[in-house]
């Protein structure tokens, strides 16, 4: 891949969906997080900042106390602490397997000193991630829980974080792992006809997401659509974005080392 | 006590002695964990912020990292990552058996915002705890592996939080758990004829401490004279300390309520 710069700071994503068994409430899929981060300590770039998604721990609590729909009855408040608390057992889980593989990862967690406005990050201070990059830590962030200054609180997810920082934090590149093997033109888990996009300029995909957004009120592509809106301010910030299949042995590991793999390339090209 | 004003912050320091098992590494002490939980969620204040210590769990790695001194060599970085680790597996516990209570307590990573600096409290944005506590969440905050700006790292020990955050957030009162009844005149656990102190001004306390300060290498009162050093800083602002044990049932609880209960109450009068 031509845009691998030794030093460069990348930004991984492992999806919730990916990390964890999406129908069983509060379970991990521990053998794939395993996998994962020997992949990642035996891969791992000097600078390396990781955002996980929440996935059966994350998803079902938010849900169920509506905490994305902001404040709205004094029941939520257990609720929000309910969700915040089952993503630091997800996150302390993966960071656990990291240290096990050698990996200086520090769980930072987004609710400690994140507050969004309207759902979208209105101050986040960047010194400690700074100061823990240059020393070649590997903080490990993750969706959260957080206080919204209009609505009481609000989700922040992980893909939200994820452009932010990497836009912030000039990264070089992102790598985004998920349960599929990228951005297909269908659902492939729904519709056999579905192709697999392997390389897309952000204006193209930008153009694809507003014929989305005005034609579907579900999204077809099972929810990739969804997290690309969120993607396209860091690809459209020149961040090359590739989107890789995590479940599949391997594919991270050569991602990290800036190997072209099966997936969708996001870039200007 | 005098100093009751309902509505008022009440600022909770659980002892790392009283909490874990100190001879077994990363061992907690479930069953006071348990009572002391339910104990708070059944005499709880509306303002209520919490801070625990490590004990069993940041100590020991602490020191085999030598945390403490900052940063000397390379392999210290795993050290901090595991230090920290260890303290957000003790935070969860006690989260988790608050929320099992009713509690909407919400764990705060000290290390994912704040920077000391040579050990001491340098930036701190206390924007996320003061709209917690207007929302009647109760933040659990911990001694922790914090980057340092002079030193690389540094222990930001759970003392020192309590009265930075006593004193910042204007707390009513501030009650600290420990594994003792209270300040002694010598150290209960070694000389019989050690008496509890039941009160002491802060005054006469930080003339304690220089006298022990400038006779004695190693501190013969069991610890609790170090502890006092960060505390009397509280203390001097005026604000109420009461030192109990946490160990024995419904000492807590009664503190909370705001009731007189065995133990040294550092204060004006």
């Amino acid at each position: 891949m031509k845009t691998e710069h030794k030093g460069g700071l990348v930004v991984l994503k492992l999806g919730g969906s990916a990390i964890t068994i999406k129908e069983k409430e509060m379970t991990p899929n521990g053998k794939v997080i395993e996998r994962l981060c020997k992949e990642i300590a035996e891969a791992k770039p000097e600078k390396l900042l990781m955002v996980h998604g929440g996935g059966s721990f994350g998803h079902p609590l938010a849900k169920r106390y509506r905490i994305m729909e902001g404040f709205h009855e004094k029941s939520q408040f257990l609720g929000f602490a309910k969700t915040h608390h089952a993503m630091t057992v997800l996150n302390q889980l993966i960071v656990k397997s990291l240290l096990d593989n050698g990996v200086p990862a520090i769980g930072i967690a987004p609710s400690s000193f994140i507050i969004t406005k309207k759902g979208r990050i209105e101050s986040f201070d960047l010194n400690v991630l700074t100061e823990m990059l240059k020393m070649n830590f590997t903080p490990v962030l993750y969706g959260d829980a957080v206080l919204d200054s209009e609505n009481g609180f609000a989700i922040l997810s992980g893909d939200q974080l994820v452009s932010f920082l990497a836009v912030k934090l000039e990264a070089e590149r992102i790598i985004i792992g998920v349960d599929v093997d990228g951005l297909f033109t269908a659902d492939p888990k729904m519709d056999d006809s579905a192709e697999l996009i392997e390389e897309v300029s952000p204006s193209e995909l930008e153009k694809m997401l507003l014929k989305i957004g005005r034609t579907e009120a579900v999204d077809v592509t099972g929810g990739m659509f969804g997290k690309m809106n969120e993607l396209l301010k860091a690809a459209k910030h020149g961040i090359p974005i590739l989107i890789v299949n995590a479940l599949k042995p391997n594919k991270i590991y050569k991602a990290l080392r800036g190997e072209r793999v099966v997936g969708t390339l996001i870039w200007k090209g």
